[in-house]
């Protein structure tokens, strides 16, 4: 299994706005890449004030569902909840 | 419900032995925070080249863990398996 973590940095002047990401953001995201759900962390301590983990059968599953035409559709929505450049980390799940 | 992530960034000149992570290390903090799992991740691409993800209760539950005789074995520990400061990450699960 694969872990795709889209994680948001906060910094200075650094906005996002949570209830948008989880009522509408994520569900476009789920839905347009055909997942069962995703989870959706708020930061409490650290650098990121926000993140979300989603999980594909493989790395073919994700190079897949990031070439869907859906997946314009929710790159395109991320400027209406936050002004943050995500950090993307793809990883094997050990356990 | 709270997650505690700890990731490892790579860098020039960065180790970290995978195996005895998984085999020794993350289950010497399972046992020693009484939890009953946590997931790891084995960085593929993005900055970090392995991360935990643990889960507790609460807030509360998450202090009287670090804060159990146990904790300074765990952390005591980590140079056994890397070179790596790692970035500590604490956030509720929202969904």
């Amino acid at each position: 299994m694969i872990r795709l973590s889209v994680l948001y940095p906060s910094s200075e002047g650094s906005t996002f706005d949570h209830d948008y990401y989880r009522d509408k953001h994520v569900p476009l995201a789920v839905k347009s890449w055909g997942l069962d759900g995703a989870e959706i962390d708020k930061g409490i301590d650290g650098p990121y004030v926000a993140a979300v983990h989603f999980r594909f059968e493989s790395m073919e599953a994700l190079g897949a569902a990031m070439g869907q035409p859906g997946t314009a559709e929710v790159m395109a929505d991320v400027a209406n909840y936050t002004n943050i450049a995500p950090v993307l980390q793809t990883s094997e799940i050990v356990s």
